[in-house]
């Protein structure tokens, strides 16, 4: 794939702010689960800062995900967020899973969502993430709708790619589990995700490990990372480390949106793989 | 074992092709998943074309197993494979888990799956790989009904054996856990299955640790992977590397298919192991 | 955050010694489990001499949660404990969920172990950690009603901070799921916990890079392990060896008890993040 | 712990021969699942042979723990396990969880198993281990009334313990997790056991850095390994290796039947830790 400026390759970081959205979201009683509740917290209140100023000193502008309620409860974690130049995307309302809702529900949710990021921002956001990428087939048409350019919830690709929706295209920038942080790091029993946590080198390890592929293949890095796992003071020493040599790499550093209009001028050329969406009209047997 | 033209030992990598067959072989609903759709579009879409020109450019010819719904739904991959000269095998008609279907029920889908792979290849398969390895009593005969050599979805061996199914033959060539990339790669919620996503480089090293016992021990070697898992770019790239090397080691590199016929020419010396079949008639209390 | 006596980092190794109080937890066929009990046995029986034995001969001082029940059950080790001159804490009456408790009975389940504690050791524990981290919302007010100085149980910082309980503080001291032996060790299928359990260097790993990320951030590291499992003797040896080195690092080892103390007195000059507790006063939606 | 013949330590490797009794003991169509049936048939067909050959080339003579059932459907693999001059234990009747039966139904499972062994072997098993680690209250009473010398079921110490069941002495041979080869190599869903299989030498290290704790300890390192996991190809040759030089250590290699005379003799003098059993009388709350 073709990057601007000749760079080699591209790489991103993306940041999904969930704080305690995830606990909530599981039930009604999650604000009664104040252990639950105070790991969510440790992002928007410790981890976000210390992302920032690494991001402040090293000149990187990047992009976070945020659940509409998770911009009202920690107004300043967003706040500083936006100070730093950084994107913010729309991931959800509150962690709902889109795919326990109608497809009305859905549309609810996004607007309630849109409109909380906006009064924030004063942008309405260009790009979303499903939460846990539970995206539906009501969703990329229901995106379109509402002006947004891309989606990263989806995988069938390392690279960016189009979705043809009934003749309108969304950008789709795709994460994978091999670069996300909850496999190494999530240890959740209240929402059913018990891994065996590794540690801070040893978790990140893998994802340094992608970013050398990806620059062997000219192509896109994209890591998937939660304030409150990959944000801890340990795990984060080890991201800013590798950091200081991964910018001298030659990559085009982005945020999701920059990587979004690149990759909509290459679709506009011809030059960008195009899968008709939704895959399947029905069940198939 | 003894192997052709003096190779020491004997080696095949195995791609089983479900695409996201696996999401509705779950439940009906799976058509509208549209992330866990897109991680198996991966494959076909992405994978195989890296695989195959990997395979064209070593001049490797290797097997593939695919349902028959997956050929139906991704020729354009079915035909690329077929055009590298690689051997199709039989997964299933859509990756059903056999042992929830009734004799009658199976032998319909291997019919339907064999008619699939046939109107493609111009050939019946000669192999077959149960979907999740859950391979029932009544399969072998119904494989053997159909002119089916050789089965892969047992583990009593490391070589392999014959099974005597009533008097008929049947070579098995059996995978384990140890050679099968679900417990390093598969991170996928919706069918119960969510392993510590390891790195791309960790979570192949076993592969290769066993390669070096099978060419200890002059057995065979044999990888049971899967596009969107092993396919995947950056653990992609660390197969490629290692291929480079192996490919020196003095093995016998070949199709399933031909490691059976090898394998039915040692049966007929008496030169291999062969297990009654099935194990038992009724329960074992 | 600053240390008393101009030292760099501050460092504390807690036990939580459940002994078999877990199996009892779970329901009332626990005593019938022998296997299970025995596991739990190990803690009290041969890791805490052990423990007691490195800490008395590299002079050091720690914190030791401890259920009620397991006071009464165990009474040779809890002497054990205070005869070294270390930190008693309340972990609950019999490991007991308090989230599956109303406010009354967690009431009554503290005063049963305070009152077990105390009997003991002479003093009422000023420290209190809940069982499996599940604190609720009512936990707090009670502890500060019994005179309780910190809690040990939630996750929203590195390094303590004070939650603001209408008005009155109490320190937190937060432990994380990154810095507990659970994920690395435990395998125990009848509280429905089955980590792949990690070689006895490679388990422990995570912990030392830990401890040194608090050192490069003059923070608190700060280890919640468990007799039967970190105290088993391939662990312990690791730890004690680790240990000779990590005590000449310039931390303070100290107990919660002097870092809750220290923590109180830079709250007292503003020198402390505070929380107001709880976060929610319903669900959140 | 003092061990014969001024060794510094000692050492075991005990062999729990399963084959496929476990998918019978998960349910009645357990004879169906061809797949479950073939990994169990691994252990007598394969493993044990290639097991068998390594300890009579290394002069060992170990102990092997084989379900009743497994004895008269493997009848071969019993015979060469007998013909080495090793140890066979009791280990349930097919392995069932002795935890779902009665005290009754615990006593002829027993008794069936007793008889099955001494039937090959000429003598009546001296030692026990609980399928699943799961040994009940009843057990140790029934198996003293049978004239067991050991158990090796229960976690309370590294070393060899005396249980003291009603004025009777049982000696405890303990296992525990960390020493299992379950947790790195059991790929088994049918029977709820999902652990992400590890490399051969990577799952295999933890059993040696054990062996060194030992050493140091001058206590009894003892394994727990099953034919179909540890046996199987790649593995074992990382055992056999490691073997060549454990030899050398100045460990006393033994049976744990000798294990448990040695342990008598101790226990005779004084010299063993006694723990009385059952522990508890009633449920504990």
């Amino acid at each position: 794939m073709d990057w601007p400026n000749g760079a080699g390759f591209a790489a991103a970081i993306t940041f999904d702010m969930d704080a305690d959205s995830l606990i909530h979201a599981a039930g009604p009683d999650g604000w009664k689960n104040a252990y639950a509740v105070s790991m969510g917290q440790y992002g928007p209140h410790v981890a976000i800062p210390r992302i920032l100023e690494t991001y402040r000193r090293l000149g990187m502008k990047q992009s976070f995900f945020i659940p509409g309620w998770c911009v009202q409860t920690y107004p300043k974690a967003v706040e500083a967020i936006l100070e730093g130049g950084h994107e913010i995307g729309c991931h959800g309302w509150i962690h709902e899973n889109p795919a326990n809702r109608s497809a009305d529900q859905q549309a609810e949710d996004l607007d309630k969502a849109i409109e909380a990021l906006a009064a924030f921002s004063g942008y309405r956001p260009r790009g979303y993430r499903a939460p846990v990428y539970q995206i539906t087939n009501d969703l990329p048409g229901l995106l379109l709708d509402r002006g947004f350019t891309y989606d990263s919830s989806m995988m069938a690709d390392d690279d960016p790619y189009a979705l043809d929706v009934s003749g309108r295209k969304l950008i789709e920038i795709p994460p994978h589990w091999g670069i996300d942080d909850w496999p190494p790091f999530a240890h959740y029993e209240e929402i059913g995700y018990m891994m065996p946590v590794r540690g801070p080198s040893e978790g990140l390890a893998p994802f340094f490990e992608e970013f050398v592929a990806a620059k062997k293949d000219g192509g896109l890095w994209h890591a998937v990372w939660h304030p409150f796992l990959t944000g801890r003071r340990a795990r984060w020493q080890v991201v800013e480390e590798w950091l200081e040599t991964a910018l001298t790499e030659g990559a085009w550093f982005a945020t999701l949106g920059e990587i979004a209009d690149h990759s909509a001028k290459l679709d506009a050329e011809g030059g960008l793989r195009v899968l008709p969406f939704p895959a399947y009209e029905g069940p198939q047997t």
